[in-house]
């Protein structure tokens, strides 16, 4: 942790307190570090000794410990206690800056703001984050994995199921059943593809299909689409080989060094060279959304791959997923997660890119 | 909506803005509404045709129709965009006084706190949401037919299966195949269910078996909590035999009225009168946690009950949960959801307390 800008750090209970401490909260739970070597999970009393037995972090307290249940009765308002119990901690510490997370609740920001010089930055562990250790990268891989394979199974469902809707349930059933949760699994197709996150109706000419589980037990996510063309249709192919084409050439970009926007405007400038629309062009049509996502504890965290001039750094983890959207024909996306290397990359979800079903299926 | 202690309330995207919209946001997402008439969703450009499909709102605006995109080249910071766009939003409207939620993300709060009056709030959709429509407790009794359905498969499965673990993974299993998913079921035996969210372990003298499953379907959760007396351990019985007795004085008191702590004191007082200890006595041993809590789109929310002064009204639907922890001996728990009636209550996991796996098998 950095102390060049804050005193204090307060994490307040997501993800991030369970990447730092490694305790899973149930509602409420602190993690705070200071510039006077403070290092502190603070949990509700009832959730102490889970804590002790779950988490990494040495010194541990319940809210009892800090006095909040006479503050409770006092103020008899939980928030107002809780506000008070953390600004009565940092005083005894003499805190003077104090920085939290940028989604840090409101009902606590206020009245520190009020105590503190208070800071809002991003958490210095979604910044850690970003980066993957060894062992987290085998977990997005161990997802991958069985993404890949609920890909495969769904394929074969599309010879004779027609619904959107039935496939994406058995596909999601399909991971569960592996040990992984994939929630909001897209399956769509025809004009609704258009919409880049709806899902449902009838399989037409092609099928979008982009699922994002995570292991029920590491956690870790992953996230893969692949557009498949079920009878031709000359345009979806079209926007289909730019899309790969973009894809490609910009993960054949990636290395530790550059930037996230390099990623980003390769895949606009293949794009546009066919003629296609893209966001910096205003477009509402065409390529109208970011390029990528960094993929880890969330499906989305750092480092987003937009416009931004975020700095590759080997070991980041994120999607590279172009797609072209029109209303009147349909949209397709091809997407795959990456981890950046010194002097290149790897594809983790290496799959084929172009599906015609007719023969991608021959041996299934 | 009342506009008496504000004119604008804006609500960010958490359940609530489901609740209140109908549109399902993946990250980010504003529902503002305001004394002038102002009722508006405002979603990222890409959401935009798919929140006119879903939402019950009738305007709907995407970040770029506000001009966010400018801003974000202009602060090369999308956070700060995001808020200046709320600024400039609020001020055409003349907005003085600004209501925000409790857990309304900081990035936001201190910057409208800087423009405006802001008051942050428990959101109204909160307490709207407390008090369920037929349709929603529908939704909840169809969830709780599947928790003891759940339940009583994990029974059949307890006669050889020792392990905790593969208990609840197979519950889980069970559940999500059926339309619902369960995360963090506890199924917990011996001194580790002396930890009220612990799971994991051998099952020994008794089970204490915990489902709080939502529907995939229509979201709506129930919660469910029975512990299974496997070999005789006369502590263990006594300890549920009080528990049971204060679930159900408890439960007999409830009707449109009376408050969240009358529900709770009952429990402390029939506990007490067995010489367990309970939070009120400030004990670490004993009743350590509230009674309850509502039950809906999310598994914690209104009405809390315990030492608040919250007074039921008929439609809530809530937990009474009443449990003793032992570190030396266990943990016992028994757990039911209710609605508040007029003059009375329904208990709508309505299943036997008393469960003596050898006797209770018999017909299985």
């Amino acid at each position: 942790m950095e102390f060049n800008d804050y005193d204090f750090f307060i994490q307040h209970a997501d993800i991030n307190l369970y990447y730092a401490t490694k305790f899973k909260a149930i509602d409420l739970a602190f993690y705070i570090v200071g510039n006077d070597g403070t290092d502190l999970l603070l949990v509700p009393d009832m959730e102490k000794e889970r804590a002790v037995r779950e988490s990494r972090v040495k010194e541990i307290a319940g809210f009892g410990d800090l006095g909040y249940h006479d503050l409770r009765r006092e103020f008899k308002d939980s928030r107002k206690a809780q506000a008070e119990m953390l600004i009565r901690l940092l005083k005894t510490h003499k805190a003077k800056i104090v920085a939290i997370p940028t989604n840090f609740p409101a009902y606590l920001a206020i009245p520190l703001a009020q105590a503190f010089d208070v800071k809002v930055v991003k958490s210095p562990f979604l910044r850690m984050r970003a980066v993957k250790t060894h062992e987290e990268i085998e977990f997005i891989k161990d997802t991958s994995r069985a993404v890949i394979s609920a890909f495969e199974f769904a394929l074969k469902l599309l010879r004779r199921e027609k619904s959107c809707d039935i496939i994406r349930e058995i596909i999601e059933n399909y991971l569960y059943l592996k040990g992984y949760l994939a929630n909001g699994t897209i399956v769509s197709s025809g004009k609704l593809s258009a919409i880049p996150h709806a899902s449902g109706g009838v399989v037409e000419d092609h099928v979008v299909i982009d699922v994002f589980p995570k292991s029920r037990r590491h956690h870790y996510y992953s996230d893969f689409t692949r557009t498949v063309v079920v009878n031709r249709n000359d345009k979806i192919e079209e926007m289909l080989e730019a899309v790969i084409e973009a894809q490609e050439k910009a993960i054949s970009t990636i290395r530790e060094g550059i930037t996230a926007k390099d990623v980003h405007y390769t895949v606009c400038d293949v794009l546009e060279s066919y003629g296609y629309k893209t966001l910096r062009q205003k477009a509402n049509e065409g390529f109208i959304h970011s390029t990528g996502h960094g993929v880890g504890l969330e499906i989305h965290e750092e480092p987003r791959i937009f416009e931004n001039e975020t700095v590759l750094k080997a070991g980041m983890v994120f999607t590279v997923e172009p797609g072209l959207y029109y209303r009147e024909i349909g949209g397709v996306r091809v997407e795959d997660v990456v981890v950046v290397r010194k002097n290149g990359y790897d594809v983790i979800t290496d799959y084929p890119k172009r599906i015609y079903l007719k023969y991608f299926l021959k041996d299934a």
